[in-house]
């Protein structure tokens, strides 16, 4: 008995089929006694093929129109979902973005939400409607133009209306069951987590784990959202993203997540003095690059190497940035290497637990795997290391660690194993 | 150098190619000196797939929810366009119904405008953006849902645009290049207008012209908006909707429509009382059952036979209400003959010129084709005959009219010859 928003992602309304099998959970929430509000994104790959179809027409699409056409994917997704469920015999009523009062910023293809005016969606779950809410979508303060949150962006429009209608729970429904300690597909002994902390949630998210947006879990913490992430495939209890305090057990570690979606890039010989960094990293700040793991090494005879990460997508923007800056500071040129990995190793028992770092270092020197990035936070340790070696170092960390026989076994263990 | 609303049909975008063949005529035009808008439908056969999907989904798809679905088409196809436009170095800017104003009243599937509140667009046209609206959708007064205005609502939209832009000209693209004097795949010799009134207009639109909606017509025709239909697929000159009193040339017979579309029913021995009429098309008027021709013969033994005709597409919905009808009047039965097909002659001159109808009565006769059902206004004629016989009676009417050699022979006779 309460108040309920579920959030189904692309392949669990992939197609019709889907889509009823969806609409029969949702009705069976509500009528246990819940009020319910259904978060969908668009079905199946429609928002790739619209990007296909965008390249198409257009070799670089007008951002603005971009996001009035990619939003037509959740137009329909929440259309064809409340039709079934009012064939269930429960009223279900659909809202865009736009209608449910999602209100962001102007940055289109990735706004921030700036207010909520979720009243239609109050109003119609107090008349005992389903609410059905498009995913990923808003409308911008000033312009009153449609605007979309960027990949992943139905997870925070889920969070946002959850913290709106003031919901008991948001549940995730995605194609895996939950957290685990690592990615199951490479690292079989991995085991689903009962409760993970919104900070130790924070790191896994910017450290790669795919199963929640970043910015979905810092709404969710800001907003005091208890997340739930389970399988849409089956009923299985699944992770529940929660306050610190409010754990029932807190492990050391978290769990391992790993990214190979970024790009290494090294400045040779840049004359070591001082406001050098701030002339390196403005101008790529200023063109919207997101830097991550930045190393600069020991200086030898005034000058020095930088190295950082940035995401591969990112590079086309940069290379002309670093080609120019490596002439303006005098550097010796720049390498952009794209054949590397993140490790990341997540808990905040690490903060009382100091000899976890040794631990990950030691495991994959171990295996012969050569680190040449670490970067650290209190919860985090990150290792960047070749793209090839990704699943071992995984493996052998998982291993070191012990993830797969953690001290709150819960009956989950090897449950994905191999 | 004025202001042009132009509106593309679902063929003129049915992909990247065509978008962005409709993009450099849309420029073309702004090039010229002309603010522009520009009406479009969704691609291709996307309603019709969008219509498949509901169906897979529900049985029958809730009327609002089916409307936000079916909107997401225009959706795609307005985006596409603004893109392609702004590749061309024009600024566009697209808007659904919603955010260009078009109020409509609750009717899902089948809105009417009641109200036009194109602030946006009329901004956007003074800031120099040429501005892509969607066709066929609106957003309903009271309960701010979207709605859709019925098939061929794109064109209303035009209208509508087009009147509240105080544009010079409307432009209706289609993939024929004019009103014609009978349809060109059955009538190898029909002639294409250079004008046709308004009046004569809503004749053809109404006796089964496909060209343009009847709807967008009246709508015109009340705000004296100036249509001009033509192809997208040539520059050549179309055909102008304009004012009777406008017209440069007054044709006795503006031209002949077919309608296929249509069923006769008949109610057989009904008691010839005063007050069996209403008792007959009450209920049917009740159920949105659309009458067209209704004839009752002469009364022979206190008792007659009522015929009329009614859209195939409403016989599901009559059939239970005739069953019932007919036993409440003490009728003898009732048949449904769904063979039929309708023949108009419209022309505004008929009314000076009484021998039209007797000309195409004979025509008729003389091909040896049984006329079932005749009705009449001051400007039209139409005959219910034999589906199997509507182009050959098109063909024999066509010939004795003359209307291959009408009096304002103007260069295009024979262009569309076989």
């Amino acid at each position: 008995m309460g108040i309920i928003v579920q959030k189904y992602g692309g392949t669990s309304v992939a197609g019709p089929e889907e889509i009823r099998r969806v609409a029969r959970r949702v009705v069976d929430a509500a009528r246990a006694g819940n009020k319910v509000c259904v978060v969908v994104s668009a079905m199946g790959d429609t928002t790739d093929r619209l990007l296909d179809l965008a390249r198409e027409v257009s070799p670089s699409p007008h951002p603005r129109e971009q996001d009035m056409l990619l939003t037509a994917g959740e137009r329909i997704s929440i259309a064809l979902v409340s039709m079934a469920i009012n064939d269930l015999g429960h009223e279900a009523v659909s809202f865009t973005g736009s209608q449910a009062g999602i209100v962001t910023d102007e940055s289109h293809g990735r706004a921030r939400i700036v207010d909520m005016r979720a009243k239609r969606v109050v109003e119609a779950l107090a008349d005992d409607k389903i609410v059905i809410v498009a995913g990923f979508q808003g409308v911008s303060e000033s312009s009153k133009d449609v605007t979309t949150l960027g990949r992943g962006g139905s997870d925070t429009t889920a969070v946002a209306i959850a913290a709106a209608v003031k919901a008991d729970v948001c549940e995730i429904y995605t194609d895996v069951d939950g957290v685990y300690t690592a990615d199951p597909r490479i690292e079989p002994k991995a085991r689903k987590r009962r409760e993970v902390s919104f900070e130790e949630m924070l790191e896994l998210s910017a450290s790669g784990a795919r199963v929640l947006m970043l910015r979905s879990v810092e709404y969710a913490r800001n907003h005091g959202v208890k997340i739930h992430v389970r399988s849409s495939f089956n009923e299985t209890e699944g992770t529940w993203i929660v306050n610190e305090e409010d754990m029932l057990e807190q492990a050391i570690i978290s769990g391992i997540a790993h990214d190979t979606s970024e790009a290494k890039v090294t400045i040779q010989s840049v004359p070591d003095q001082p406001g050098v960094a701030v002339r390196v990293f403005r101008p790529l700040a200023d063109a919207g690059v997101n830097i991550d793991m930045i190393v600069q090494n020991v200086s030898a005879e005034g000058h020095t190497d930088i190295s950082f990460t940035l995401p591969k997508v990112d590079i086309a923007a940069a290379e002309p940035i670093l080609t120019n800056l490596a002439a303006e500071v005098g550097a010796g040129g720049f390498t952009i290497d794209p054949d590397i990995a993140k490790v990341s190793v997540i808990g905040a028992g690490m903060k009382s637990h100091p000899g976890v770092a040794a631990d990950v270092f030691e495991a994959i020197a171990d295996a012969g795997i050569n680190i040449e990035i670490i970067s650290t936070s209190s919860i985090r340790i990150s290792c960047v290391i070749r793209a090839s070696e990704v699943q071992r170092a995984v493996n052998v960390v998982h291993d070191r660690l012990k993830l797969a026989e953690d001290i709150h076994l819960d009956g989950d263990l090897g449950e994905h194993a191999a």
